[in-house]
């Protein structure tokens, strides 16, 4: 393993240990909350995974010289969108899912209505979460905005309704499929990095340069997302692999051949390293993300 | 038709007047958003209905000394919210039903993908319009606080998922029936009357005060609801009735009988209107919807 992938295995386990107290603190609702729906919606939301949003946020607030431990509701929050988002994607009537990291999808185990609504609760929750507890004001209502704006019908709802629709309709440019990939999975991970930015106190400039670098990984993110499902392994993924094909997706290697995905992928991680470089010392966490995303196997 | 019902009227149709457009202005979303979404959240959103949250938000932020026009991001934020649980609830997976105002519901006009997408679309969309648009800061804060509050998983969604669990175990109990039609319908109800106390720059009497009023109303609406179910005409409601006591549904007659609702349902309004008598001449609205609620037959 080389010596990258060791430092970033040690520093997202040190902020996995930071998050998931708190993902587990959050979900200790009153009785209001019915015990199935609590369930239903820790099930899916402490069923582990790599963290990597919430951990983009901690990181980015630190990156630009913030206190981490003050970017957690908003970490929480966004680690909520992207578990009710999975929660949904995989139902019967979206991409009818029986395996999730590992584990039977939430409908599997539970059933149709309560995986709906323990969708709904995350993602309604996140926002009770940030407006309560994230601070300063102003932060949180920034944050509010980010992630609505990234996870809502120009974001990652429209991607996912253009995806559905891409399955159906032919896509045949690159710039297509980056634009339904970007608000699919990039909007989100760029939230990420924008709230740790925010939340870290970043003047103008160096809130964009995050931006765009988390523009650049996202799209690298989902390449090898791509990649991952022709060449990946079934037990180290956690889910069923070739289903892109079977379903008739439009996929990065599907347009551009396996070679030239990985050659795209590199380029966008170059360009993310380039945008973080005037960071300086603190910029090494965000590179070791970026080498990350180009090499991962899971 | 009795003189409150008239001016009711009159009221409720000049705040229409101003919130359809508005409604309408939100959902003019960028080419990012599918068409084909955003037709079917237009679909669902913009098919009329009575509009009783946003002219809530309206009427209590008026009646607390603020601008009406300020309070409207906060208005079709709700109406959002209101809408998505209405798309969701109608899946096959939840109520299954097939008739909504008269028209078939957004899966039967769609599919079931993209109603899944429509609503959390609007949910989500709810959160951006309040960050966005809704101010001053502060109370745009306390907005998206009280509309996830309400709608999340110890509200709405919490409510929705213990009536679900309610067709499956017998309730006999008034209090048990009470605390999930609150969850259901109520807490929406008194989260349109606490952001317009908010956004109407109420002190925390007059907050507090329509906040009871708010939910005094919302657990009428609901007894009045299920009497409808059961004396109500098709044709007016726009939708399938006595579709209840089919379901095995607990409902407030089922468990008192109609004349004891009836009572019930009086009892709650007449307390309603206590708590905005302070209020004196501004409280004549408030007044109006409160025995609306009680004498509306659709």
């Amino acid at each position: 393993m080389p010596p990258t992938s060791t430092e970033l295995q040690s520093t997202l386990s040190k902020l996995q240990k930071l998050i998931e107290p708190e993902l587990e603190r959050f979900l200790q609702l009153s009785p209001d909350c019915p015990s199935r729906l609590q369930e239903s919606m820790s099930y899916s939301l402490l069923a582990g995974g790599k963290r990597l949003r919430p951990a983009l946020v901690l990181i980015a607030c630190e990156a630009c010289g913030g206190d981490l431990q003050a970017a957690l509701p908003a970490a929480c929050a966004i680690e909520m969108v992207h578990t009710y988002s999975l929660i949904h994607d995989d139902l019967p009537a979206m991409d009818d899912d029986d395996l999730r990291r590992g584990h039977p999808t939430n409908h599997r185990q539970f059933d149709e209505a309560t995986a709906i609504l323990a969708g709904d609760g995350l993602l309604t929750y996140a926002f009770e979460v940030i407006a309560n507890h994230q601070k300063p004001e102003s932060a949180a209502l920034s944050c509010v905005l980010e992630l609505s704006a990234a996870a809502g019908p120009e974001g990652m709802v429209g991607g996912q309704m253009a995806d559905l629709q891409a399955e159906t309709e032919t896509i045949t440019e690159l710039d297509g499929l980056e634009k339904i990939h970007f608000r699919k999975t990039g909007r989100l991970l760029r939230a990420a990095l924008r709230m740790g930015a925010i939340t870290g106190g970043a003047d103008d400039l160096t809130l964009s340069a995050l931006s765009e670098y988390g523009y650049c990984l996202g799209l690298a993110f989902q390449i090898t997302d791509d990649l991952l499902d022709i060449t990946g392994n079934q037990a180290k993924m956690g889910k069923a692999v070739q289903k892109d094909q079977s379903h008739g997706k439009a996929t990065y290697p599907g347009l551009l051949g396996v070679e030239a995905s990985r050659e795209r992928a590199a380029q966008l991680v170059q360009r993310a390293r380039e945008l973080i470089s005037p960071l300086g010392n603190r910029s090494q966490q965000l590179e070791q993300l970026a080498n990350f995303v180009l090499e991962r196997d899971h």
